[in-house]
């Protein structure tokens, strides 16, 4: 990979290579085949997200016909459903009317100051990991190697700190617009929700797509659905039922095959990690024995972006697979992912 | 108030108010010279984005001719500016490739646990306050009165508790995709920024729509353009020249100029406070001395939903003044706002 | 409770009572029969550790012998054992010298400003409640009554606030120094440690007290021993093992009788709440069915501190019965407890 | 230093040394001229506090005369003073009778879970620095050279973490009972407070404490009293007036005398940081630059604990020179240091 970005650089390739992928379906860089990569020049923090053009995202505006609008975010508190290796969650109320009333620290506040209609507020301090509930990983969440680098070959030695990520971090993930597709796996096996480490496999979503009669087109954002958003409830808070499908999800196979055969632009689903776990031998290896290999071909090599826990279950109930997708994530600098979001999907 | 909510629920007139506001410019709700209130019924924590509608929706995004997406959102770190009531952030690296592998708390991590080819992650814990940088005030931010009610007479000590608020978070604020309008007050006055403390007067509203040849239609997110946020930079960080024009803004004569006569969906503006400050005694004495009469009117009485320090640099150097607004909140239950957003404008 | 508070402020009596009291075995204001209670005047925030004076200091010092120390703290994480009702723990590596050198936030730690040596360091945030792991509750921590007051008729509507306790809070409890007796009730009923719900009767230490040979004397710190810190281990993270045992401890019963006939000074234990649990009725309806009855009745009603999870292993082992004991608590304004602490005792 | 401690394993010499040492002053390790250092064998975290013995802390209660305690803590909370480069703190009220009344989130809590007395409570969640108000750095607090070393050849790389330090962090800090000193310069020099910037000289030590009539014995706890802490007040909320004097502090011509010739146990003061600062350059090039130079002294080189921010106000007013010193950390595993601290003197 660092060979080949050399070499681009090197003969200054790169737009000719951009050119060459345009051939592929409308795409800048994308070639049917290989996917992404490190294609974008040796600064770029963004990776295929560098597909969007306005031509993109009008046509994708333009899919809308009713109005309607989904919200594919799952809410969260202090007693969701998250992976346990984050930080847990508090949100403490931290002014509220009583406690402003009785603290009498802010003299503009209290009747004395003038407030004689006793106007005051309330806010909340907020303790949470910023890769929880409806989320989007940036491309420097996972690292690979002994030299710990991501996506474009950026060092966690040199590009992380103590106050997050000081390359792809959140901020670096432009709004994102664009055709989406909603690929229902649980509905095409007729089952609630597919069961835990459930590797969904090509001729799943192949199948799934025949049935829904839609097809993925290059730069369209993927989502699957495994079903198990289904038990989130008000607050994802009954975590044994969750984990009992949470680990269903694509392998690399299907990851591969989204990417380098479909040209999707994003791939997501409605668990905690988008792929199936524990990776088997076969997956694990290909990337000396990771716990996560998929996240590793898709936001490492690919420069592809990850959306997990999306709630898919009001497209699922109206059966709509195709529709405009809208995204923005947080803007706080240093974090690697957006967190607790709300996408929108749009027909 | 009161007095109204009740007569029209002990009469069963709400569904007809409803349907002699739709009498003006097609809104459910909206009376021209009196805006909305608690009129959507005694439970209902939405207020005036109950307007929003498919049909709505789709209008806004039909307003898409290039499609070119401007970000609204302000990148927030633990330098950067905010309300000194509010609690400070700090974005911390909780667990990073370095740390990982040094802490070995977790055996699939390493290498004898099968992880040879040096997989890791970076996620951050973040600690920061629910209504800081690019935000929506929800209508439970601020409350008025010795019981301390808000929107719809929900009452803090019924509706407050230890984690947030329990009525009207942010979880309750829909997906917003609507036609929106940006009137640069800053640009009409000739200048950067207003200074600090001014307010914008309906005449200035007037006059700079009329340079900008658009107007407020019932159903628009309005943003006031202070010029404040181009001193924003990267991150916030140059307090003394954001402070030094962070408190223009409208006064309450505007606002229900902006509500009463123009329908405005929400009132935005680039600063951290929309209205100017500190309040003037006619407009402060309007609300028994209240420090913010602006939000007490806007959120409490009124119902509308308030956005705060919007980036309009982009639109502004475009000249766009007309365009899709799309926002999504943070799906963070008991929070009072969403915060450090990203909303987008679209044309 | 109030009235008689009011009869002593009404005739002046306070002092008066201070004296009889005084003939009772040396101390200040303790009566055998009845203990303390809101006898310290009514702006009080001390409670009984007002006996202590500069001559019981000193005897309590002249009790040691040898010079030994034992550490009574048990030591606190991420993971540890704690009341499920509390917030969770991070201790969160801040600055470290790799973040420190990467950042580059502060230009003297680079070696272009100058720090050619690399001098660097490493700082936490902690992120933990203030009720864990060893603590002394504050007379603040738990309040009674439709009116939520605590200690000396402070009411959380008037004393508590956004930023914690405003009367009583951890600042408020001098060091202590006195002398202290384990009673070591696990060994005496010949068990590693008291099953879980078991209530410490008075008999239970009465025997324990005589086979140790040691009494309790007006003004001594009495810790009981369950045995169930033998499990806390390095950072009680075998959460199945203490809740086994947890739950074991002192009813209203032994708690009066070392109070009112002994004159304890505070009652502590090697569990997380001192007293048994739940709660029989007959103790939980002396106060309207409450979840903690020995809490209202020592911190509430007589002004007696209340230790926790103190570590008595050393001591059982040792068979050290009677010591000077020594406690300081954190300096963090508006907390309700020290936690997290390290008494000592020595012999 | 490497080198020496490579020598005495290679000889196992390091008790022969420990004998060599003993003939100074009953010490275990300590070498006039020389001090301490990394002399207690390769895994030792403890440092010189090893020189701690029954003997040494029954001397040092023998000390007390009169059984009176001086605390020495300066109280911190969100306004306090503290090194911009820590993060801020926020105590925050994280239940509260009205908010566990309100949030009705534990069955036990309400009248219809049994609850009919209102028993409720107070508790906080604390966010803060392991390194503020008074505090102990602990022996890994400070790092020095391009392999971030910290006391005895322990490195970052392999001893930080992701949750803190794994090696010296707080808890192995054992209970001080040591005779202490406190040499007041300030009012030796004759001036409130001294100013900012001041380096303490060696003679200034020694006219304090000839003029005090008492002398610094190895083993001795050393407070310097430069003044600073009298600015503190209730909260250390006066920034201006504290960091005017903050910066005096000793040098490492003082730092040196102390340990190598006195022999002294921990230095401390009543500032932030000990050492005046910035450093000149005779001392910061002592370590390449250093910025701190003394703490790489005292804490790398030597194994000499660091005490900051002590209150010396009422020893000073009681002109108490010669004292008991007691002093026990949190113990929150992982953490750099002891915070909020309330050492006690007692004489």
């Amino acid at each position: 990979m660092e060979t080949l970005r050399t070499m681009i650089l090197a003969t200054g390739l790169l737009f000719l290579v951009g050119e060459a992928a345009a051939q592929d379906a409308g795409m800048k860089a994308w070639v049917k085949g290989k996917g992404w990569g490190w294609v974008w020049g040796p600064q770029d923090e963004v990776g295929n997200l560098n597909e969007m053009t306005d031509a993109s995202r009008l046509a994708a505006l333009r899919l809308v016909s009713q109005g309607k609008a989904y919200d594919l975010g799952l809410p969260y508190d202090r007693n969701s459903f998250r992976w346990p290796g984050h930080s847990p969650a508090e949100i403490i109320s931290f002014r509220s009317p009583h406690g402003v009333k009785t603290q009498k620290d802010l003299p503009f506040t209290t009747p004395e100051g003038g407030n004689g209609g006793g106007t005051a507020w309330h806010s909340n301090a907020i303790f949470m990991n910023d890769n929880v509930a409806t989320q989007i990983d940036g491309l420097g969440h996972i690292t690979h190697g002994p030299d710990n680098h991501f996506y474009n070959g950026f060092k966690a030695d040199e590009w992380g700190g103590d106050f997050g990520l000081r390359k792809t971090d959140v901020t670096t993930i432009p709004p994102i617009i664009a055709r989406g597709v909603m690929i229902d796996v649980a509905t095409y096996k007729n089952v609630e929700a597919l069961p835990g480490g459930y590797e969904i496999t090509v001729a799943d979503l192949e199948g799934a797509l025949r049935a829904q009669n839609v097809d993925v087109t290059p730069g369209s954002v993927v989502l699957v659905r495994t079903g198990t958003a289904r038990y989130w409830g008000e607050n994802g808070s009954d975590h044994a039922k969750l984990a009992a499908h949470d680990t269903a999800g694509i392998g690399l196979a299907a990851a591969k095959w989204l990417v380098e055969q479909k040209g999707a632009l994003i791939l997501g689903s409605d668990t905690s990690s988008l792929e199936y776990g524990p990776a088997k031998p076969e997956d694990s290896q290909a990337y000396g024995g990771s716990f996560v290999p998929v996240h590793v071909y898709l936001l490492v090599e690919q420069g592809v972006h990850v959306m997990e826990f999306n709630n898919l279950e009001g497209l699922a109930a109206d059966r709509v697979y195709e529709f405009a997708y809208f995204l923005t994530t947080n803007a706080i600098r240093g974090t690697v992912a957006g967190t607790a979001l709300r996408p929108v999907a749009m027909r």
